[in-house]
């Protein structure tokens, strides 16, 4: 179910500059009983997004009220928010103004094979490299070319790829940030260069002491646990990357305990 | 007038990755006498950012039927053609079978209030920075947003902007590619890193001796002379960039005369 500007659609107008530049954000929310989880946490970053791309942000009450009627009767879901400039002519340069569209939809939620959560995931390095791109690093924009070419390396022999920039150093998994843990240390890459902030990667930040910093493949493979995350799977151990083997290991299972506490407080239902 | 794979339409899937991934590529081919020009060269292109982006080519005849469709009866104008990866679920995976969405649409020719071509116009450096993306570099893929956001720096002062990357080389226009003369000498920026490699530049790097380097701002500054190319303009001669003016120069009009000869050889009715 979509809605567009609060319209029950199934087309948006050829004119998107959503469609011919990638001009837009998006988040994807986890709906557990009508509730997006952590919504005040998605709706800043997307404010934040539409900050850094002078994209002017719908009126909140009106949003709210758009995302309150596609998430009711919703037992568990996931919530795609998307915001692009709108309609323009042929050009890059914007409409003198702006009329941002609003896109809303809802899809069921995942139906994973495995309890990921418990049993851990297999997964490997990607060959596809990520740019270096201050200007764009850290918000959920529409241009993500290098996230669907690092997705097409494999089918279903893995659950993640995680992605290198062209320094080679790990920045993120193709739909995930990417946790290590070394001597009981939390560490997770940085990034001001490459990557998006996911919004489980910013709680944890905030329950956790984490170094954030500058991580290599090696470092990676050496470390003693390993996990990512995002809003919709929470938090996946690694089990295996490449020809590494890892345990589901303490450190790992007290971030996700502590996530879960802190979703409860969210969300009674959670 | 927009087709989208063959029908006259004025809407497209919500689910296109064109709208949310900027999934796609695009070419922007002038068209004179219902013929778009250097149509060869622009298919080409296309052909080699599908390889590069693993997308399927649709049927050339097709493809070429519905453009002659669509440049019946047009005297001048700008035919758009993008291929985005269709239809597609949430997530970056794409389908296992692709289909491709095809989208052409012909616009006005731009009504420049200046012939430009004779007297020149006035640039600036924009403070948007490029990344840098080889996996990305030198298609005309549709996650523009460096573009969009660089174009947005300015109004109608200007008629065009440079672009500089992340180590302060300049690379292209917003819309545009840059050449530069010193002591009869053409220069152009290399490409292998970021920017879009243009027909026009290429025509001319087939025409002419031209040295492709990194380029500093200091060295376009204290060019001879400067012009900028499209498909849409042709050959543009800078005569102000920022504080320092320049002459519409010989070799300036030597290269727009060449590239002239070519377009008509190419099309008798140029």
């Amino acid at each position: 179910m979509v809605l567009i500007n609060g319209k029950l659609t199934s087309t948006v107008d050829v004119t998107d500059r959503g469609l011919h530049y990638g001009d837009g954000l998006f988040e994807t929310i986890e709906v557990i009983q009508q509730q997006p989880v952590f919504f005040a946490q998605h709706i800043a970053r997307l404010k934040a997004g539409c900050l850094r791309l002078k994209l002017p942000f719908p009126d909140s009450a009106l949003l709210s009220a758009e995302v309150a009627q596609l998430c009711a009767n919703i037992q568990h879901g996931v919530l795609k928010i998307m915001l692009t400039r709108g309609s323009g002519g042929r050009g890059y340069r914007q409409p003198d103004v702006i009329s941002v569209t609003r896109y809303l939809a809802i899809h069921p939620y995942p139906n994973y094979p495995e309890p990921y959560q418990q049993i851990g995931i297999k997964a490997r390095f990607c060959t596809a490299r990520l740019g270096i791109n201050p200007l764009l690093a850290g918000i959920k924009h529409n241009n993500r070319l290098e996230q669907v070419l690092a997705r097409a390396e494999w089918q279903e022999q893995y659950q993640e790829g995680l992605m290198l920039n062209i320094h080679e150093q790990v920045i993120e998994g193709t739909m995930s940030n990417i946790f290590a843990i070394k001597d009981q240390q939390l560490y997770t890459p940085d990034l001001n260069q490459s990557g998006i902030q996911g919004i489980m990667r910013q709680i944890i930040l905030q329950q956790q002491p984490v170094k954030v910093a500058t991580i290599s493949p090696d470092f990676i493979l050496q470390a003693d646990e390993l996990f990512i995350t995002n809003s919709v799977i929470g938090v996946w151990p690694i089990i295996q990357l490449e020809q590494q083997n890892y345990a589901v290991g303490s450190v790992t299972q007290r971030v996700a305990q502590q996530l879960a506490a802190e979703k409860q407080r969210e969300c009674a239902a959670c």
